[in-house]
């Protein structure tokens, strides 16, 4: 059975130490789960992840449903098995996704119905479907149905939209009938204070085993991001898991951290790495720079990375630069490292009692970058090209 | 200093087992070399590659010297520190390249002026630069430049290339300063049987530590292969290791190790395997095929490969199918694995005198395949599409 306890809380701060207790291990929190939507944290194999210091990752039931399909991973054992992880997994609904890549969706109170981003083909997805196909991959934490409108939807929608979320939340619970799995409630409400206390009050009085702050981190500014957080956990238990959806950088993390929650997901780190952009205590650095064509040092002098700990800036810079696919791979295990790092040193500041100290000096040094998060035309090129040599 | 040991002829074939023995330590032969042309074998870090049972890689000085440049490397304390690798290496010259990928060359009795395919800048080469550069780069093996013309070109021209690779050949050696790198000249002379005993005689006499056969495998057809390899082969010195470039999928292979061949590279492997395609004792099987989207075995039953032994021939199947890169990781692990596989076995026939046994029952159980050793275009597709999600 999958379960939380809440281990320290600290004074003048909302940051605290606890941990998710999961059929496939113990996991302190605050924890950052990295993405493997169809079943593979890009360019990483199960061992390297593990040897990372990872021990949860986060899966997506609709790249899973699209392809390979659940009756293929149902057939190979569930998804543990079928990935070759024995670490816990969380796996997503399918809502955000439904409501962020599908198109031609048509949502009732019933379900949604959208079209496949893949080849166009036409699927339904309800709360009911939502759990079953959850159970057959055979998650430690799974997630309900959910509608996550845009962010700058109007009150109104926001509010139609958070209350399907909560009569799907109840559908959900009715639905699931596999032992053993822990699934989380979404907070939904948009970027209004009103919506959120509603909705994280509403879903607190379910008695959910966890709760996830759903449609943040969606192209609000970052402010409304951390009032809405702020909104919505003082209002949801204390002795329950908090999970920001979507939030994976450094600097987010803390903050969210220091508002109280406990679980973190994003692609961001992965994404940045294959673009080049590489985690450092002073901020993100591109090593596609020039700056690096030479530097016989690692990227970060003194990292335990197994990147670092073998390989020269100018190697990695060469790699990036020739399109070698392992570069990707390289600045993937560079960054997860560091993210791990960041949540190990929260950890024991929170331990500690010193996690105000630790996130203003982490701050004060860090410089968040503004470069794309997307793969520039000229990697994209890069790598195409380099897949013929 | 390296060097090369005969260790066992065999009756009624010119196969037989060696010892490369080099400052990296010492390759038994029949040995085949996967290519890391730009300071890695694409996917794959160099512990990878070690624990494949690989000991010697090639790595290409045209590439290199393009990108990032001798001096980088050279600055970084030569190839084998600049790409982790402490293994022996083999430095093709860059003649092949030249006279393969880059546009718009001029070749004169002095050296090659040509333009980089990859940015079109203007370079020249001469038999004293690429022993300079291959010199600089530091590998364990060199290789003499030589022009390398088109499989059907006519009978004069080939002969001018060939004789211009001699005079080269012997530029090279007197251009050598370095100690302990040893440098082999390569046997030209096309598809012409006189030229090739003209070119491994007057070659042969020079009395050089190794030797290549060039110019083989770029268009003509198998059974001229096999003809110019008998003829070449049969007025090279005992005593010194034939290096066959280019030869590497597992039926050419045998083939040549049959008529007295010791080293052997091809990006072949690694490539078709970023296709897909999968070498297994039946064949070669494309893993895209429906047919593996449910099987819970690997692709080689019993099959010793982390890929085999970790993952069903299913996930296999999704990774690639959904674009995902660790995908191609995955199967370059699995061709490596086969074609060192191979490589053992062919060393231990020749030790217990049964070689022309394993290779008939070998070729008796293989089907070479005729599928596209390009990446497909919906391969590239996936793989550029998937570095966005």
């Amino acid at each position: 059975m999958t379960g939380f306890r809440l281990i320290k809380t600290s004074p003048r701060t909302s940051a605290r130490a606890g941990e998710l207790v999961t059929p496939h291990g113990s996991i302190p929190t605050p924890v950052f789960m990295p993405v493997g939507s169809q079943g593979a944290v890009k360019t990483l194999t199960p061992e390297e992840v593990k040897a990372l210091g990872i021990n949860m990752v986060l899966a997506n039931t609709y790249h899973l449903y699209l392809r390979p399909g659940i009756g293929v991973i149902e057939k190979l054992g569930g998804l543990h098995n079928f990935m070759g992880w024995d670490g816990a997994i969380l796996t997503d609904s399918g809502g955000y996704q439904v409501f962020s890549l599908a198109p031609l969706r048509k949502v009732s109170d019933e379900g949604v119905t959208f079209r496949s981003h893949i080849d166009g083909s036409q699927h339904h997805l309800t709360p009911e479907l939502a759990i079953q196909y959850q159970e057959a991959l055979g998650a430690d934490i799974i997630m309900v149905l959910d509608e996550c409108p845009p962010h700058d939807d109007s009150l109104d929608k926001v509010k139609k939209a958070m209350e399907r979320t909560h009569r799907w939340a109840e559908r959900c619970r009715k639905a699931q009938k596999r032992p053993g799995q822990a699934l989380y409630a979404i907070v939904q409400g948009g970027v209004f204070p009103e919506l959120r206390r509603q909705s994280a009050e509403y879903l607190a009085s379910l008695d959910f085993p966890g709760y996830a702050i759903g449609g943040l981190s969606i192209g609000e500014p970052k402010k409304v991001t951390l009032a809405m957080i702020e909104e919505t956990v003082a209002l949801l238990p204390e002795t329950k898991p908090r999970y920001l959806m979507g939030v994976g950088s450094p600097e987010d993390i803390i903050e969210a951290v220091d508002r109280g929650c406990d679980i973190f997901d994003s692609a961001l780190p992965t994404r940045v790495a294959r673009n080049g952009a590489l985690f450092t205590w002073q901020g993100r650095k591109n090593i596609t720079n020039a700056a690096y064509a030479n530097m016989e040092q690692p990227i970060v002098a003194g990292c335990n990375c197994y990147t670092c700990r073998h390989f020269s800036a100018a190697y990695l810079h060469h790699l990036f630069n020739a399109g070698e696919l392992l570069a990707y791979r390289l600045a993937t295990i560079h960054n997860l490292s560091f993210i791990t790092e960041l949540m190990d040193k929260i950890q024991g500041a929170i331990s500690d009692g010193t996690f105000l100290a630790f996130k203003k000096e982490f701050l004060a040094g860090y410089r968040p970058t503004d470069e794309p998060t997307r793969l520039s035309q000229k990697q994209k090129w890069l790598e195409k090209r380099s897949m013929n040599q």
